[in-house]
């Protein structure tokens, strides 16, 4: 079952959560500006060619890459969600109030609004590509390939990093983060994008004014994020039950 | 010498038993989907055309990525197998008990099987592609290769994961397991295809249709990681010895 | 406010701080040969083509890894700076003190300008690639790409290495601030060139006797540097509010 | 000054340093394995083209993941060399005894020559590609060039694996040293072919029967290794100093 847990105002205003939010808003930023900066290098670099299997590596890579980071810096911080989907699916978990995940997302969503106008002025005004499913898939083919993996990414988030009993796999939680959506993006690139993150996707559409789709980027991340937040906690983090005998 | 359990059933029908299925499902889940998806990917961006060096970097770098997350989510839960292979290595080494281990292999069965299934559908129903030896290599030069290579693989397992002396080593294992199987991909990927791992081969034959050549993915891996799972632990886990002079 | 201090003659003469000194000039030397030395490797195997998506990534992966290293290897001795906008982000977050940081700089110009005429001799007299803007891109932006950056690659020196509330985070640092530099890269490498770091760009202009575009690479890096330095000490290393509430 | 020490037969010939030697010989079987499968793969898969960028990526990725696991596998056994280089550094510096690291410098040897002999059959008898120095590239060149990579490789092991005040380097040593390895094969690549390695040049030698420029891969990375392990130690090992007063 849920355990979501609304909050208190005075909690969702002290300096320690605004300097979360400060926090979700530079990681954010950050990890947009290098993510999307990556396709339109390719762009800029191929003038506009079709994607192809290096520049599949070079966003993907960036991604994982800037991810890994942007969660680490933010990881003492805010926790390092940089991701409406990971602070929901951690909400329907409890690990954070549902008045504190509201000012979260509205933190990411600047954040990558922000980013994504500072590409625009970098680039010398080049357009900015927004996520949308490729020839050939369907909008529902699209939503589905988005559940699961976005819920490859919360799951991962609590097994490496939520989860108390995480151990030693806590110190390379931001590195499995950033890396299972690098891997995702191989996988999902070509198909619905592989965006995992209404936030990454959403500033894009803002920016380009271009909301085509935009609507699979939220239902599929919460989707999955939230079913990664029913089944991971309550699976694995009822501590009411004998311990494991498997012990490799 | 082995040193097998069999084990008793209701250590095998425990909660604790039955969390650890559960996490192998889902690990075994996210790897092939990233996996099968990044070879799906290439054929879609490259219209199906031959391997090239790219191609490889792409679906290598994501074998390494999605499988160092696969093993990290499930290691405190099941340890992480994601691979009848390493499951095999691990009971001939008395890690696993046989039991358990036939459980273990159904659910990553399983779970291969169901993340082709996903695969086939949000990719709006492109064929999935199966492991199958080169042109120019015999099956039994497929058979070796794979050994070889499922060696390095579980030998990693048994050395940064399962060797009580593993010490800090055992914080980047994960990392490790990952990255010794996009190295062997590279290397291997345009020979034998670079299993290491029957579920991995065995959902795409499942879904495609095509077991031509899937004998040669239980073969190799299996011998591959059973001859590490007699090696490593006779060799280097056996404390009756005096400690090790070397000290760097 | 900034926390500079200048520090004291003898302490910037001991034999801790000439090892520091040294250790700055060897990370850097190491990894200016290998990032330049990439850059001039794409030139050699595509004989002078312009720049693609697998030669991105080559370049991109160099820095990350061969930054990573000089950071780690320099981690005890020096800091591992390798980066004059570091030592100055550090030196205004009061870190460093502004004499030590001079002796810094000069290490790692020096180390930089060393590793380019190495360069030069072992690749048989080809052209050391300069860092300069691309076509389409002005010097004004050229310089917020880079100040965009370098903020990101500084705030991350901050939260993973320099915060004393780093924790496990310190482990990982050095990965961090080296894939930081290769995220930033596959983003602005086709518009700034993705710099962050006046030392990596100095070498080349000295060693090349081109400057034309260097003190892009001196006002960008060390303004989002500095910011950085600004930024996080005053926001996160404040001691006097209570601690964070949030506790993923 | 150099620390050298001979060593005492009855310690080369216990069963903990026969386990030690095992481990050389297997962890540069896998290493070379994969590094040199990976150059043949390429080869396979664009019919003998002359190297891209691309290829670059995949041989210096696959070195890198290759040997950090390569050294993982084999740290608490053997300290994890895989490289004639490294220990011959590491006995300059008195981590060896000069006779046990003779029996490593066989172990590797050997460890390659089965690794080439088995790429020979598994891949149906293709051709094994040696280290030689490129078109326009002079022999001294090649060799400064492998001097300056295998520096920054044996300096790299001794900062994050042999000092004693790493730290919690040591959890990550393994990948710096797979790292630098992959970052200066993409630098030097093209050139010398960045081998830094002895044992993962001789192996190839011996069984394509060509030792056309292999004295290259023993003077330069033994030069280079050896100066890493006399300025390394003495430089930064010496307690007799003060502490560092630098803190980041």
């Amino acid at each position: 079952m849920p355990a979501i847990a609304f909050g208190r105002f005075d909690d969702s205003f002290s300096w320690g959560s605004i300097k979360a939010y400060l926090a979700e808003f530079i990681s954010t930023l950050l990890f947009v500006f290098a993510g999307v900066g990556s396709a339109i290098a390719y762009d800029k670099v191929t003038s506009d060619a079709a994607l192809d299997p290096a520049g599949l590596v070079a966003i993907a890579i960036c991604h994982a890459f800037a991810l890994f980071v942007a969660v680490s810096v933010g990881a003492n911080i805010s926790g390092g969600h940089v991701n409406p989907a990971v602070t929901f699916g951690l909400a329907l978990g409890g690990q954070i109030t549902v008045l504190t995940g509201i000012f979260y997302w509205i933190a990411q969503l600047v954040g990558s609004i922000v980013a994504c106008f500072l590409l625009k002025y970098v680039t010398g005004g080049l357009s900015i590509p927004i996520h949308s499913v490729a020839a050939g898939v369907g909008a529902i083919e699209g939503v589905v390939m988005e559940i699961v993996i976005t819920f490859g990414l919360v799951y991962t988030v609590y097994a490496t990093a939520a989860d108390p009993k995480k151990g030693s796999l806590g110190t390379i939680a931001p590195i499995a983060i950033g890396f299972i959506v690098g891997a995702n993006i191989l996988a999902a690139g070509p198909f619905s994008g592989g965006s995992m993150n209404p936030a990454r996707s959403f500033g894009p559409a803002v920016v380009s004014g271009d909301f085509h789709d935009n609507w699979i980027y939220w239902v599929g991340p919460l989707v999955g994020g939230g079913v990664a937040g029913l089944v991971y906690p309550n699976v694995y983090m009822n501590h009411q039950h004998a311990p494991l005998s498997s012990d490799y």
